[in-house]
This record gives structure tokens, sequence and C-alpha cells, in this order.
């Protein structure tokens, strides 16, 4: 007998696999019709909605082997919840796409559904609606909605000369979790969390919004490349602070357990730099940054990490775009997709 | 030297490959922000958005060897939008989700992006956002948005007995092109296309909801099915008209030519019968079905092909929510992903 925690999604079939999953996601507050018809009816009361999508692509941006399929669930969720976060919005309401093998367990596809309905519920949103289809690997579409609450949209290119940069959330340890996982170094389990779970600080993005953030982006390729998408789409120059970036103890840790462990870790030979790069340039945090004008009171949860400057006669060249400490940072920008060697 | 035009899509990058792709995409009357920031901005007047995602999977809903890459763009398009329209809303946006293969031609992924602006701006929709990722084969996720101009969704489970039910576009031209398709029969050019390139009659949504649609779906499975999920939702019994559902002669010609080139097409012994299958039960036409109280003056284009009557006893057993001339109607339902076997 198939039931739904036994067996595979082939033995469920597309419309049980549905039900299953779909009695699994409460309704959030702007959800006005959920899954079951052709669309999803969700509010927008500011009149516009604000609209995201991100994929999640099993041996890309997960494994079966490290995540959980709850981590799963709340990873894909969180990758798009943040894209609206970063616009100062609230988020109102996720679409999820799933493609697997037949052969997934109905156990796992319950426990995906459980994690983003987890981290949905975290953002104040509702799962209102997807699509399945079978394929070779899982792969994950999350769409994520949000409302603006009457403010205007938090862009990347409103930056100006003179604005401090400021951050909320921690940098840097979901780079120190994937490397302590790649080397096999089990001693440090909230920064693997931080890796297979990222916790986006969603209510800072409306924060930022309210008190005048001028641009703002959420850390997904890293500081420094995400900054350089702020600086180019502003016309800016972004300095950031390396004493406001030190990594703090427990990154120092985990950098020397990693090199101690391993024989030959690329572009770091001490632990310090190991970690100073995990902050710089590690991607998938997903926390915030923002450019503020220099007398706001900035919120208590955002730091000071930086000043945004007039693009000078640099302007142009991505490389100094963005400086640490007023030097040009060596060492990979961040995370891109389709290039070679990756 | 790489260029647009030339080169495969790892030669340009990711990010390369983005601003490509959003240059060809002209936003619509209802962006207010679109690609380039961490999320996109639409408007939504009625002050609640209408939202559904579909997936669209090589070797699964196409093949490059069948399809151009305009041709996918088209039908990944007109699947999400064809949700829209089915709930009585005008569609407003399109975020589109790219999975490929590195070795992807850039020309392949540019008529992509053609496909899905042209058939976008022909449902009125921008192509507002969207996000890209290696994988090892090519997979379309398409978020469609739309709004009810102040009206209430038309759901599936509002068919009342006594209603009528009524289409609106071609039936089984889809099934027919993907027939001829598959044994390599090139005489009906127009068949194929309407499988390659499927064309929802998005207006005749919102014009069904204006007089007053109690139900709609979009046909994506198979008449006999997708009424099946009407029915179902709404408790009542479906019974369509032989009469009205006739295939034309072009779909007999066609089947004629499908049984005379291929020994043994499954389930079909005559062409009368191949093209009745395609009629009631071939799916990705993509047109609308909906129900009508009897009284209404139907606008042109909806032609009545049935009629709602109440759940007898037979309630529960699906095969009997739906009867063709009062009888159960032999053969496969429609299209279910997972189902052993497929």
């Amino acid at each position: 007998m198939i039931t739904e925690s036994g067996g595979s999604v082939a033995d469920l079939g597309e419309w049980g696999l549905i039900a299953a999953i779909a009695a699994r996601m409460p309704p959030g507050p702007y959800s006005r019709l959920g899954i079951g018809d052709d669309s999803a009816v969700v509010a927008a009361p500011s009149g516009s909605v604000v609209a995201a999508v991100d994929l999640l692509l099993e041996g890309r941006h997960f494994l079966r082997s490290w995540s959980s399929a709850h981590d799963v669930g709340v990873k894909a969720a969180a990758r798009s919840l943040a894209d609206i976060a970063a616009m100062g919005a609230v988020p109102t309401a996720l679409l999820v796409a799933l493609a697997a093998p037949g052969t997934l367990p109905v156990r796992w596809a319950l426990d995906l559904a459980a994690g983003l309905a987890a981290e949905a519920g975290r953002a104040g949103a509702g799962v209102v609606g997807g699509d399945t289809a079978s394929a070779d690997s899982v792969l994950i579409s999350v769409t994520a909605l949000g409302d603006l609450a009457g403010r205007p949209p938090v862009r990347r290119a409103g930056a100006r000369p003179g604005d401090v940069v400021a951050v909320a959330g921690p940098l840097g340890q979901s780079a120190a979790g994937h490397a302590l996982l790649s080397v096999g170094v089990e001693s440090f389990p909230e920064l693997a969390a931080a890796h297979l779970r990222p916790a986006p600080p969603y209510d800072a993005g409306p924060e930022a919004a309210v008190v005048g953030a001028t641009a703002m982006i959420d850390v997904s390729d890293g500081l420094l490349a995400d900054l350089g998408h702020v600086a180019e789409a502003s016309g800016v120059w972004i300095d950031v602070d390396s004493s406001a970036l030190a990594p703090g103890a427990t990154l120092a840790r985990a950098a020397a357990a990693v090199l101690s462990s391993s024989s030959g870790t690329k572009g770091a030979d001490s632990p310090e730099a190991l970690a100073r790069g995990w902050v710089l340039t590690g991607g998938e945090d997903h926390c915030l940054v923002a450019t503020f004008p220099p007398a706001v009171a900035l919120p208590a949860r955002w730091r000071v990490i930086g000043q945004v400057g007039e693009a000078s006669d640099a302007a142009g060249a991505p490389a100094t775009r963005v400086t640490v400490d007023g030097a040009a940072c060596e060492g990979p920008g961040g995370w891109e997709h389709f290039r070679p060697g990756q």
C-alpha cells in the first residue's frame, strides 16, 4: 500500500504529491487563493508587487548527501525571500516548481515542503502555488512575491558619494561552513548550519528602507562582488574598512581547522587570510548590505562597514569599483555561473 | 572574439548572458522595475496579484530537435500565461529562470528570449526578471503574474448544475501535431505549429469573467481530464456533447495520415477514433474551458460543448464525473507526471 510517508513520488503520482504538499503549506496573511486552481491570488496592498525567482539545482547549489530535504527547502526559500527583503519589501508569498526523479522518496519531498513552509513562515509569507515535473535530478525554482507598503523600491542604483555602507547579518559563515563540509570537519555545526540553512534577516530590509537606505542588495555572490553591482549601478566607488570586517574568533578557529585538515587550500596561506576571504568574497550568506545617507541613525542590527565615494578616474574598471582600505582586493570576486572552470 | 551571436553561454558568462537577454525584453505596460535589481516591481492595480509557475523541461516537454529555441520560448510563456487567463485575469509580467549547459549556443538562448518576449507581448505582459544556472539539460521555469481588474478570480470550484460548458480556442490540434511529428509526417504544418507554439486565447479569459463565468480552467492535461478537475472541485457532473466536439476535416485527414504512416498507434483503430481522442484527451492546447449560467449570452469565440448536472450517486468515482453523451469515456484521461510508464 502506498502511503504519503512511504514509497516514491512515482508511486504517489503527480496529483497525490501535489495534494500531500498542499496540505502542508499553511496560507500566509497575504494569501487570497492558494494551491488548487490554475493560479494563486496574493494581496498586493500597495498596488504593486515585488517579484524575484531563483533556481536551486542538485549538484550545483546543494548535495543530497550534505543537506537534508528540510535544509534544501529552507535554502531554496531563503534565496528568493532575501531578494524581496533587499528591495525594502515585505515578503508575501512563494510559488515553488519542483522537478525530481520519480524515484525520489515521498518522505524527501514532504520534508522539502516542510522546509519551504518553515522559512516562508519565518518571513511572514505563504506558499501559494507551484508545479511539478519529472527530471533526472532535483531542481527547485522558487518565485517570491512581496509588498512595498507604499514605499519606493530600494534599488542598486541609488548609492551617493558620502553615504555610509552598512550590513545586517553575519558575513562569511556560509563560506566557512562550505569549507568545513568540504574537508569533513564537523566541529563547527553552527557554521555548517549557516551554509545549509541560511537565515536572512528579512525584517532588516524594510527597516533599512524606512530610515532612507539609498541602495541595497543581498549578499549572494560575495560582499565585494555584490557591492560591485551596487557601485556599478550607482556610478560610485565603494571602500570597505577591513577593521569593521575582521573575522570573529569562531571563523578564525574554523579557518585553522580547515587548513590543518587539508593539504593545499587554494589562495590562502594563513588562517587569517582564509577567514578574511570568507568574509569579503564568500557568497550565500544572504545578509543585506545597504548604503545610507551619512546623517541617518541606523537601526540596531545594521553596522557600518564602509563609505561611498566619487567614481574617480578609475571608474569603469570593475576591479577598482570596490576597494578594501583604499586598495584593490586580490582574489576571486565572487560566484558567476557558466564561468569556465566552475 | 566572443560576441553575443557566436559562441556558447559559457563563453559569454552569466552576467553577459543576462545583459544580452535583458536587452531583448521590452517592458510591458505594467512593469515598474525590470531586470537589473534583486527583484522586479510590477503594477497590481487591483490590490492583488494572480500568480502561476510552470516548468518546461528538455526531453520531457520539448525536444531541441523538434522545436526551435523561439518555439520553446513561446511555449514556455504560453503555458504560464494561460494559467493567468484561466482565472479571468489580464497577464501583466513574466519571470523566467533558465538552467542550461554551458555549451548552449548563445544564439539559442537569445532566440529563446525572443520567443518568450514575443508571446509575453502578445498577452500584453512584460518580461521583468529571471535567474540563470548551469545544468546538464535545458530547463525553463516561467512565473506569470496577472491582474483581476477588480473582479473575483474565476475558480475551478464554481460550476453549478444547469450551467453550460463552453470552450474558447481549438481542441486536439496540439495532440495531432505531436502525433504527426512523432511519425515524421510533415504535410500538416499548421498542426505541428499548434503543438510547438500553442497560442492560448488570453483575452477570452477576462471576457468570460466579465459575463459571469462560474468556473474556468485551461486545457493543459486534456479536455476530459481538465473538466474532471472542475467537476471534482465543484462537486458536479459534467456531460459533453460529442456532436459539438466532432473533429474537423483537417484533424480527420491528419489522423488518416498518421495511421497510414505508422504501424499500430495504440488505442485507435480508425482515423475517426484517433481524431476524436485528440479532441477529448489531447493536452497542451491551452485553450480555455469554462462554465456559464444558462442565461448568459456567450461572447463570440466561446462555443457550447456540454452541460453541468448534479453529481448523482456516481459522485466520487472520478471516471463518471465527466461523461460524453452521458456515457463514461474509455481511454486515457490525460497527462500526469510521475505516472508509471510515462
